[in-house]
């Protein structure tokens, strides 16, 4: 049981670790010093560890990366949207 | 092998992807737009990784998450340097 949250408490931030990059840049409305190469390959990774989890049929490797492409989506899309400014 | 290349480079892919926004702070010594939660969460997540697979006795769970703590690391402390700016 001891174990079984610490893995879960892994999985869960690292799955969501982009979330609060999202809330950051929807308030400033900046992504001057993000990454783009960092969100891109962390977008292909994540496709590649879907992939790789669809091979083994593991639906934890497949739903964790999903929810993290996901994050990595949306990051991409407010990327595009104000890379403009700043 | 096919289905080895893949997950390995799910794993490189995923595992570095935070050097390029490690070489992006170096060259514009800002840090301004970047998510400290996000750092510090992904930091964490992957610290719990370790234990996780230290009690798994797993090498390659140990191995890439310990890469990406080292990374995260230098981030933080990139972070700390250069938070004032911008």
């Amino acid at each position: 049981m001891f174990w079984k949250v610490i893995g879960m408490s892994a999985a869960f931030l690292t799955m969501f670790s982009f979330v609060p990059q999202i809330a950051k840049a929807l308030k400033t409305r900046s992504v001057k010093d993000v990454s783009l190469v960092t969100l891109i390959q962390m977008a292909s990774g994540v496709t590649l560890w879907i992939v790789y989890g669809i091979y083994l049929k593991d639906a934890i490797i497949i739903v964790a990366n999903l929810v993290t492409l996901s994050t990595m989506l949306v990051l991409l899309n407010l990327y595009r949207a104000y890379r403009k400014k700043g």
